[in-house]
C-alpha cells in the first residue's frame, strides 16, 4: 500500500517510520526535500496550493493524509478523485477556522471560552465589551504555535492589537485563566471503530508546547473528554487520528481546538502506549483494525526548542529515548524531543524535573 | 553522523528504523537496491567482495557495521582506513569459520558440544568415532538457517554426508540432544560498558527460527550466560552488539555458536525491552552510553517463513505488533514477524499458542 503525505516535518516522519514496519511504503509532499519526511522517503516538492503538482504527487497512491493543517483543504479536494483523502477536506476547512471550530463545538454542546467574530474595529470593540477584557484577539486562519495572537490585558491595547492583526478575518475570545491544558488524542477508522488514549497534561512556553506529561488521571475528564471527541468524530464520520486541546477551568473543560491530525502532544505514545498515535493514524485511514491504547507507564515528553540538548549526556540517563529530527536550529522552532517513560507518576515527576533544568 | 550498513535486509532496515530517530543518516550495500533496506535509505550495489564499489559506499561514512556474516571479512578489513568498522572483522573471522568459533569458546572455558576438524573421509571416520554417532557434520563456512548442515544417525550414512558436503573445510559434531535452545544478546561499546538482554528461548523449525520467547527466567543460566558473553566481549575488546546462541543439556549452557551482529532472536526488544537491541548496537558503534535492556513484560516474537499471515486478522488482536519486511514470498525465507507483550509468561503462552495455530 502507498501512503501519501502532504508536509514532511517531524509528524511526517514519524508517521513514515511508524508504517515502515508494517509494509507500507511512503511518499511526501513538501516545499522542500530537505525535511525529516524527506530522510525516510522521497518528496515531490511544490507549494501547498499547486494543484498540478499535488495531482503528480497523488499519481497510484492508495491512501492521503496531511502531517499540517496549513495545507489548502480546497487543493486537497481536487484530489478525492485520485485516492482517499483522510481525514475529509471537510474537517480541515474547519479546524483551519477558529470561528467555524468554534461554532462546530457550540452544535455539539461542547463548552468553549466565550468567542465572536471580529470582521472590523466596530466588533472588537463590541467583543471586548460583551464578553470582557482581557481577551485574546487571533487571526481565523492560520495560526499555530501562538502565531497571530494579541493578548488584550487593558482596554488601551485594542487598538494596537487591530493595527497588527486587523485587515484579515479575526475572533475575540476571554483569556481563560485555566489550571491547566489537557488534550485528548482518538482514531476512527471508515467502520467507526474508535479508540483514544488516556488525557495529556500540556505545559507550554512563549506559547510552544514545551512538554507534556501522561496519563493525566482524573477519571470524570477523561469520561467527559471521551464523549467530546466521539461527538466530534461521529459527527465529521472522521476517520484518522484526531486531537482536542481543552483548557482545564474550575474542574471543567473548555475546548480550545482541534488538530486533524498526529500531534505533539501524543508523542509519548511512540514508547509510553501499546501502539502509538502514528500507527493508528495510519490504520484508520487505511480502514484497518485499529491497535491498543493502554499505556506502558507513566510518561513525560519534552521538546527541544531552537536548540538541541548535549545528546550523549541525555543518552546517558537510564530510559531516556532522545529524538533527533535533523533539522536546522532556528529559534522558536521543534528540533527534537525525548521522551521518559516511568513506574509511578511520582517517579516519572522528579525526572521530569530534573530534565528540564 | 552517516552510519553505512553492509546488507540491506530486514536486519538492517531495523537499524536504520531505530536509528533515524536518534538524527543518524544511512546507506546500505548490497547486491540489490530492490531490499529491505532500500525502503528507507539508498543503497550502493555491489558484490560483497567487490573492493571498489565497497570503497565507494565508504566514502564519508563515520562508522561501518553489517547486518549478516557472509561479507568477506578481508574485503572489510580494507575499509579500516576510511573510517571504524564495528564490530571488528577479525571478529568476523572468528564468527565465519564454525571452526575457529569452536576453538575461541573452548579458550575461553565456554563449554562446547564435542567437535572435531574434518579435511578428509578419514578425518570424518575418526571423528564419528571418537565423538560418536549421532552427529552433525557442517561446512565451516558460509552455513545459515540450517543450510550447509547434514545430520549423521548412523554409521551408514557418512558416506553420504561426505558426498554431500566434502571437498570443503569441514566440521563435525556431537548431535546434542537438548531441552531448549537459549541466547543471550549484549553491547559493548568502545569505553568498554557493557549491557546484556535477558535469555531468550528460541524454538526452530526445519533449522529456521520459528518463535522467540523472552525473558527466559532462570537465575543460574542468566548469571552463566552473562559471564560467557562478557568473557567474548573481553576477549576482543568488541564493539557493538553481540549474540550467543546455547544449547540447553542436562541444566548447563554449550555454546553453539556466535553472531556479531542484531540477531533475530532479538526482534522482541524492539516492543519488549526499554532500548531495543538495534538501538544498542547503534549507540554501541558509535560509542555513546548503551541504552537501558529492561523488559517491559514478557514476550513473544513469532517469524512469518515462506509465506505472510492474514495482516488485517493479525492487527485485530490486541497488542500484537505486525513486522511486514516487503519481501518477495519464497519458501523458507524470512518475511516477517510479530511481537507479543504480555504482563505474564502464562498469559503470554496461551496466545503464543493461539497465534501459532
Amino acid at each position: 500500500m502507498k501512503v501519501g503525505v502532504i508536509g514532511a516535518g517531524q509528524l511526517g516522519q514519524m508517521l513514515a517510520l511508524a508504517g515502515i514496519p508494517l509494509g507500507l511504503q511512503f511518499r511526501f509532499f513538501d516545499r522542500s526535500a530537505d525535511t525529516p519526511g524527506g530522510r525516510v522517503a522521497p518528496v515531490v516538492t511544490g507549494g501547498f496550493d499547486d494543484r498540478a503538482r499535488l495531482a503528480q504527487f497523488a499519481a497510484d497512491l492508495d491512501v492521503i493524509t496531511f502531517d499540517w493543517e496549513n495545507v489548502s483543504a480546497e487543493a486537497l479536494q481536487t484530489l478525492e478523485n485520485k485516492a482517499r483523502v483522510y481525514p475529509s477536506p471537510a474537517v480541515l476547512a474547519t479546524s483551519q477556522d477558529r470561528l467555524l471550530e468554534k461554532l462546530m463545538f457550540q452544535e455539539l454542546g461542547i463548552p468553549t471560552p466565550a468567542f465572536a467574530a471580529v470582521d472590523g474595529r466596530d466588533d472588537l470593540a463590541r467583543a471586548a465589551t460583551n464578553i470582557g477584557i482581557p481577551g485574546v484577539l487571533k487571526t481565523r486562519r492560520m495560526g499555530y504555535d501562538g502565531k497571530g495572537q494579541c493578548v488584550i490585558s487593558e482596554a488601551g491595547q485594542l487598538e494596537r492589537a487591530w493595527e497588527q492583526l486587523g485587515g484579515q478575518p479575526l475572533i475575540y475570545e476571554a483569556f481563560v485563566s485555566f489550571s491547566r491544558e489537557v488534550s485528548i488524542i482518538g482514531a476512527r477508522n471508515p467502520q467507526g471503530e474508535i479508540a483514544s488514549y488516556p488525557l495529556c497534561s500540556n505545559t507550554h512556553l512563549d506559547g510552544i508546547l514545551r512538554y507534556t506529561t501522561a496519563p493525566f488521571t482524573h477519571r470524570p475528564l477523561q469520561q467527559q473528554a471521551q464523549r467530546y471527541l466521539r461527538r466530534i468524530l461521529r459527527r465529521f464520520e472522521y476517520v484518522g487520528l484526531l486531537t482536542i486541546e481543552f483548557f482545564v477551568v474550575r474542574g471543567r473543560l473548555l475546548a480550545n481546538e482541534i488538530a486533524p491530525r498526529v500531534h505533539n502532544s501524543g508523542h509519548w505514545t511512540i514508547e509510553g502506549a501499546v501502539t502509538s498515535q502514528f500507527e493508528n493514524h495510519l490504520r484508520a485511514i487505511l480502514g484497518w483494525p485499529l491497535g491498543e491504547t493502554g499505556v506502558r507507564g507513566h510518561c513525560a515528553m519534552i521538546n527541544f526548542i531552537g536548540s538541541m540538548p548535549d545528546a550523549l549526556q541525555l543518552m546517558g540517563e537510564a530510559g531516556v529515548h532522545y529524538h533527533d529530527y535533523g533539522k536546522e536550529p532556528r529559534p522558536k522552532r521543534k528540533l527534537g524531543h525525548c521522551t521518559l517513560v516511568e513506574k509511578t507518576a511520582a517517579g516519572r515527576d522528579v525526572r521530569l524535573r530534573k530534565l528540564l533544568k
